[in-house]
């Protein structure tokens, strides 16, 4: 998609007079010392500057935007986060995840980060269980840590957290809770087991502006069912990512586009009484899910530094 | 300036996730009812991914902007909006009156409105003094207001307002006062006259996050010494401009890009004593500038509706 081809203003005098815009804004930041700074601050004044010619922005059309900033503004606090969110429903957080995050063979894709990680999570044993009282349907997880060239990395240390059926996380209580989240390590094949709770979806917080941003262009607030992961080892690239639920019907309508395909795995249904893989004694129906992960290189196989 | 050509993702892996990163977002908002939104949004998404594929954003960059964003929110209250200086500071405000005025023959072109028109501002008589009090070197301005065809406009509305030469302007001081604001009507002729003073430069606020955007990006947050001027016809488009003070060293350099050459005019110096066009007794230095104005056409001649 180039920028130019869709400006067409209506004069070759005007379209003179906008590239004078541009050129003159450009310049203005000529003599910044900062290269990054200088790059980044120019490319977003190209694109920017391309959306108002493009789109032939009106007056009150650039108003009702700056209404809109401010809105997010005034409702954003240490705990509320509006233009994280406003970054989420327009993808640009999983762009940048996917900009940071280059394919590496068969590395497993990273997905978004998520507001709901909290460091020092308490650190169960494989095999253990990190629901902590969460309410939901039992999930024995289970997988391996591999490189990209497929040699088993022995004790990865992976995270994960999740939201309990109501579409909680732990820390949205306010009462210090701690539940459907902890760390284990994987042995020394790279082997990972726990128990979790069988992910359900939840909707991003959507009383705001880009609440109403989304009902106003058809879109639904809700997250795929999903369960984070953070998987660190030495060597290693740090893997952020998150499985779903294959069948889940908001699979294709992610408010916050985090859904790959890699990433959607088969969450199988168990009867209640169907013995468990560690014998733990449950009365409940239950699920289970394999996740094989690749992690890649750091620094990545075959890149020149810098 | 292609969006495309500056993106090379390493391999054809990593630039096909970008892609789908993309149309999974252009594809969520494929329903929305409102057809302007619909392809507003879709031109953002188009040019705020390309803008962070070609810069390869850092997720440290990216949580620098929502930072920033958000102390744009924080400053931002009815009297300090800092959105709209961000906009100004890059020059999209400037180019969005660009977009909507676009050029027709002779007609005076237009520049950003800023922040300080009050509406309902004293009248005064042709030939009369806006400057009220305000400090400054009295200025005599002359001119006609005429159509794109050289047809005189006859009783145009012509409002002009100004910062006094401390560079405040009469609502900065917060005392209710009036001053260096008004508006006339020109005779049966198109002719207009009034006293004024002399326009100086003067910064736009920068204590806040814009401010210090300039700074690290080395540039200056002064605007070029200009007079106001907003002027209504019947039949015409309204124009909403400034002029500039020819020689002024900030004209290279005005802070939100609202310096046209042709609106560049020559304030001549007159020595104490010089008599003056009116008749006025002035026992100061004043200054002297002539003002022609050419209304473009509303709806615009030869354009198609819609
Ligand atoms: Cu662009
Ligand atoms: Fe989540
Ligand atoms: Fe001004």
């Amino acid at each position: 998609m180039s920028d130019s081809e869709k400006l067409a203003p209506a004069t070759a005098e005007q379209e003179a007079r906008e590239e004078a815009v541009i050129a003159q804004v450009l310049g203005s930041f000529a003599g910044c010392a900062d290269e990054r700074l200088r790059t980044v601050i120019q490319a977003l004044v190209r694109h920017a500057h391309a959306f108002v010619r493009e789109v032939r922005l009106t007056e009150a059309e650039r108003e009702a935007a700056i209404g809109f900033l401010r809105e997010c503004g005034d409702i954003t606090t240490d705990t509320r986060q509006e233009f994280i969110l406003l970054s989420d429903v327009l993808g640009l957080s999983m762009q940048t995840v996917c900009v940071n995050n280059p394919a590496e063979g068969e590395a497993t894709e990273a997905t978004v980060f998520g507001p709901f990680f909290v460091e020092d999570s308490p650190e169960i044993d494989n095999g253990g269980d990190i629901a902590a009282g969460a309410s939901g349907t039992p999930c024995w997880v289970t997988g391996t840590v591999r490189g990209a060239d497929g040699e088993p990395v022995p004790n990865a240390r992976i995270d994960v957290w999740e939201a309990d059926d109501d579409g909680m996380y732990d820390v949205q209580y306010g009462d210090d809770r701690t539940a459907a989240r902890a760390h284990l390590h994987a042995d020394g094949q790279g082997a990972y087991r726990f128990w979790a709770i069988t992910p359900t979806p939840y909707p991003i917080p959507h009383d705001g502006p880009v609440g109403r941003l989304l009902q106003a262009t058809g879109r639904a607030p809700m997250r795929a069912s999903h369960l984070h992961f953070m998987v660190t080892a030495r060597g290693h690239r740090r893997l952020v990512t998150h499985i779903f639920v294959d069948g889940d019907p908001q699979l294709a309508d992610d408010a916050v586009f985090g859904v790959k395909p890699s990433l959607i795995k088969s969450f199988v249904q168990r009867p209640a009484g169907t013995p468990t893989p560690d014998g733990r004694p449950l009365d409940t129906p239950w699920t289970q899910v394999r996740f094989d992960i690749v992690l890649a290189h750091e620094p990545p196989r075959g890149a020149a530094a810098g």
